[in-house]
């Protein structure tokens, strides 16, 4: 059941930028963020998300959100990709001319949620896909993909049933067909505020491939209660194949609700997990660890990773054959 | 598969103090100690390991040993226990009389970690092992567990053979019979240096229970590069019930080798996986969180556990039957 290769997604940029400044006093230097974006295009990452095009008076640490995307040196076999909520946004991303975008529609499980992060009720939240389905329509953009946050558990509104889930992803199917021009291809689920458990995540991958068996789909987990590598583990044992990830454990959300440290699973753990259970990522674990190490350096302030601080031969050394 | 029911046995103190005084230039207080162990004996944990009976010269923080025996305020429904590599150690924990001393032995799966932690090759390991199953003899104690040490793989070994483990837990069968005048229940697995993975794990208890399918699996699992979690979900899925655990994640061993951060799998960590997969412990996780921020306390830096931060709240908040 485990799959041969893992394709990751690194969002520490965005997830990392946009949390740590919302905790800082002064901003992080955009010379900082490109430096770490930099060294993160030299890890074999094959897509690097760097940007929210998100109002910079309420997320000022994105404000810069155009200056990274002008100027980060490029990586050779890197896709740059960026996220929003809205369409002034899609069209900041869209203006960048410097982004991989994709047709993502980007729809949150939590009313309470919805209403803190995108102050979009349930109903203006399908709404506002539309209007984002319209617009990559306009630039010849197929709907392909459908982000639900807080898929898992929301620290407002509590256990999401997966029911909705399934809604979801069914008004998803609609949008993109209708408005969107395309078909839907892949789900990501999203588990914003760390409230999925392993055999939550088993579950619900079932039962979404039980109904759309050939919709691909992808996990961004967040560690917030410790469970994050256990998920990646659950979903890989589903076989999913894609996931989100970011270095050194980067992130959390401004807007969830709670103080203690939050990040993404760490890109170096599930490259490291990959690398023992025989899963090809394509990532390079020295490069990560010493990424990682750049990381903390920018933010200045150790981040949670378990591996951060291990020399990337530490990691490397375990490989091997049958044991 | 998943078990009903799962044992833990809180490591913390012994593990901690051990790893942690080898780290400081002063000793951490006897009374210090002390507040810990006590504060972990009002968390439900049904067994606490707290001493270890090394060599004062060698493990100086391990000195108190006795006192910390005589000292503690013991707490009801809780068995207090002690580790020893050697002869002199099992009199010195036996002479306490405050300790429940059972039946374990204690073998290496890697001959170069045996060299350096207990000073033996694995023949004199064996004929050590005699000389304590004959003591537990004399004070009827039936021999019935055996620890086997980096049973997953070694920093200075390497890959460790299944086989191996295999040959051991025979040695300990014929052991425990022969000069225990006991029987062979319970075989301890641990991940001394963190090189365990999920599949390994699987793979390795049902060989164990393919040849001895009414031996119990206990599990001691180190976080050194960050898959301890999964590797618990591993063991669970397995059906395994019995693990050592250490809150805040304390630990790690000053003669793996390595300088990571490389504690245990954290206590609160495994209590929450267990609530969350619907699996009781009879742990109080905010009675565990206190404990983890006295560990902080105790030690005087941050412990690597991912829930020491959070408030008892943000753990049972996601309590719940059917999602």
């Amino acid at each position: 059941m485990l799959p041969q290769f893992v394709t990751v997604t690194e969002v520490g940029p965005r997830e990392g930028f946009q949390y740590e400044g919302a905790r800082r006093d002064s901003p992080i230097a955009l010379a900082d963020k490109l430096r770490l974006i930099n060294a993160l295009a030299a890890t074999g990452v094959p897509v690097l998300q760097i940007a929210s095009f998100v109002s910079p008076t309420i997320v000022p640490q994105m404000a810069d959100a155009e200056l990274i995307c002008q100027q980060i040196e490029r990586g050779p076999n890197v896709a740059y990709t960026g996220i929003y909520l809205n369409e002034a946004g899609l069209r900041r991303a869209l203006a960048t001319q410097a982004l991989d975008i994709r047709g993502e529609l980007m729809l949150s499980a939590s009313e309470t949620f919805a209403l803190r992060n995108q102050k979009r009720n349930f109903g203006q939240e399908i709404i506002a896909q539309k209007g984002l389905a319209t617009i990559y329509r306009e630039h010849g953009i197929p709907v392909d993909t459908c982000n639900i946050m807080a898929a898992f558990g929301c620290n407002f509104d509590g256990a999401i049933p997966l029911e909705r889930i399934l809604g979801l992803i069914e008004s998803a199917t609609q949008i993109a067909a209708e408005e969107g021009g395309g078909a839907l291809r892949c789900v990501q689920l999203a588990d914003t505020m760390g409230w999925a458990n392993p055999e939550q995540i088993r579950r619900t991958v079932r039962a979404i491939r039980e109904r759309w068996n050939d919709l691909a789909i992808s996990l961004h987990l967040h560690n917030t209660r410790g469970l994050a590598v256990a998920n990646v583990y659950a979903g890989l044992l589903e076989g999913v194949d894609r996931f989100d990830t970011a270095i050194a454990g980067l992130g959390g959300c401004p807007f969830a609700g709670h103080s203690g440290a939050a990040g993404n699973v760490a890109t170096e753990e599930v490259a490291f997990l990959c690398q023992e259970l025989g899963i090809d990522t394509g990532l390079d674990l020295v490069a990560l660890t010493e990424a990682a190490r750049i990381a903390e350096d920018v933010v200045g302030h150790p981040l949670p990773s378990q591996l951060v601080q291990m020399r990337g031969s530490n990691l490397t050394l375990t490989r091997r054959g049958e044991d």
